[in-house]
């Protein structure tokens, strides 16, 4: 069974976030930080929205991981998030690039085409956002932050952008899809009704980040790890929940609360080529 | 009974949010981001907190609604809410002022003002908002958010500021009002501790945005139904709550959950005048 | 016994919050702002979350307290915290400098000093941010905004600070501390997991803020019954909780029930030296 081989990997992340704390700088959207600063804090690191771009030079030399997010970007933030993820990039500090709704603009595409440029440890997004950043099939109707396109649509896409830009690339859906441009990893925890919560994904892509602090040099089994948590602590969360508003206290409350039987009985992760 | 005329295009309305999933673009204040979304997720809409004037040109055409609020606003958001504004207006798209706390400076009411100017569907305030921005009575003692004035003291000012606008005008308090300056709309539903949470006037604001698109050519009607929905999923809320702190989720799990039973023999709906 | 010469003065000023209703005008960060207005609100004060430098002038005249928290400073919000502060010191209107994360940058620490030059009534951090902001020990390794130091190996950091600043310090942790430069008190209340919810700390900050409005004249005393308050807050919200996300939620469910038996039987206050 693929889901055993991966188990015991995806509980020894999580156990090494809670045991090592890293510290997560943050440069995400608006709507997302305090879901995302808690998220952090549940699964056990060390959440630091830092993101003056007068202090990145001072803190994130400091940080163990960072997290970009471009979800309410306007031009004045954008300086901060190149200085951070250059100075993540040089000091060998992994990163993940949350290209959150990047085809509501040709400002904001441009600005993540230029964040990728930038070598992201890991790209995470939705299947429409990872086709457009991809630069594959044509952007047409956007929608915001919600998906159009199913998880499993953006595969080509998904191994095309890895392949060209360098970072493993993440397809948050009903099936998450994680890939390094070779081979592509099927995550199948987490239930629908996440995406009735918003910051739901930015706070998953903060979760990459930590779990990349604890295992760098596994960026896709890192980022299949914290998939398969998250997922799993919204599946435990969604049995008490009565609808978006308990879940997303439930999911937090099961995230800080998982154990080591419940994670191993509970990965579901296949290859899928 | 008037409750029963309305109940039944209160669910219709409700039914067609959940179906058609509108997109609705919120240029909202920093407190409220998080429950504005979660709200509109809740309800079925798809929210899409966009506010860099850089994307309101690429953006704003693809949405189905808009919600302005300018409960921390500071000069370098001005311009972004005047121009998705105006370009809604322009594409004949339904947007939705909120004026919080309007009266808190001088530089905010001139804001508000202007914002007037580029013809929104609805202005949605509480009563001492209302007042303020209809220029009747004195203004007197500012309280940042909160009302000093009830919403029933505020009907010639809501009358008069719809007529003077051409918007619907919303009062929210004990007592909602709705008016297009001649018919006169109470809504009923809604409990007290619902103001004890930051952000629930804010919440409504951008669901009756969503409301209105389903039903743009009835703005009085629309607002009417999205606010007689958060009341009674406020209502539902606080029958299992607490404190202000379950009832902000109890209030998202009870809108998510909101059944053509509950909502028929709910609604509170009266003509004042 | 110690405490129970503080217990009736801790109610009191719970009570006199309740029903004066302080309009606390809050600069703070950005991940901060629903817990703050949600804990103000829970407390029954009333939160006006206004930080533009156009709004000071007008607006601050009408407040009881504010409350500035650097939290995620940038440059362009440092001239509305110091306007505000100069004209609340200027109009003898308390209020607070949470130095949050003050050694995450030279920005950071050179921002928060300038504000102690404008005399607050209430300097309130864990102990690496007092430690860093009274200039004692190396600053070392920073962790963002968690501490590094026990409230404890701070008092002496706390009593320099206060009496060099003029300002009553608040140290949070296991135990807080608070001095005015020659008594120190520790408040015993609260719960280690309230460490794991993002933003409890600037909450509490402007819920110091809310009680100083209703003592001004007796600032340490304001300070240690607003400690002693969300503590037990936080205990009672801990013995319903599952994790950080139910903890959250039953904090301020318990804030806003908080009766006085309770706070009578439950406030442990001792005299450290």
């Amino acid at each position: 069974m693929e889901s055993k081989e991966w188990s015991s990997g995806v509980w020894t992340r999580l156990h090494d976030v809670r045991r090592g704390s890293p510290l997560v700088q943050c440069i995400t959207n608006l709507v997302s930080m305090d879901l995302v600063a808690n998220t952090l804090l549940s699964a056990g690191a060390s959440p630091a929205m830092v993101h003056s771009v007068y202090e990145v030079p001072d803190f994130t030399p400091h940080i163990h991981a960072l997290c970009v997010n471009v979800g309410t970007l306007t031009p004045d933030w954008l300086p901060s998030m190149k200085a951070a993820a250059e100075l993540a990039s040089h000091l060998g500090k992994p990163w993940v690039l949350d290209p959150a709704a990047v085809s509501c603009s040709g400002f904001r595409l441009k600005a993540c085409l230029e964040l990728v440029e930038l070598k992201p440890s890991v790209i995470k997004g939705n299947g429409s956002e990872i086709i457009a950043l991809s630069g594959s099939g044509s952007q047409g109707h956007t929608k915001g932050a919600d998906s159009s396109h199913e998880s499993t649509e953006a595969i080509e896409a998904a191994k095309s952008l890895a392949l060209s830009s360098g970072a493993v690339v993440a397809v948050s859906g009903a099936v998450d899809i994680v890939t390094d441009g070779k081979r592509v990893i099927g995550v199948h925890n987490g239930t629908k009704m996440m995406q009735k919560i918003t910051a739901t994904g930015c706070s998953l892509s903060a979760l990459v980040a930590a779990f990349l602090s604890v295992d760098p040099l596994q960026p896709l089994e890192a980022t299949v790890s914290a998939m398969s948590v998250f997922g799993i602590a919204g599946e435990l969360g969604e049995d008490m929940a009565k609808g978006p508003g308990s879940l997303r206290m439930h999911l937090i409350d099961s995230l800080y609360r998982l154990d080591e039987t419940t994670v191993l009985s509970r990965v579901k992760i296949t290859k899928l080529c």
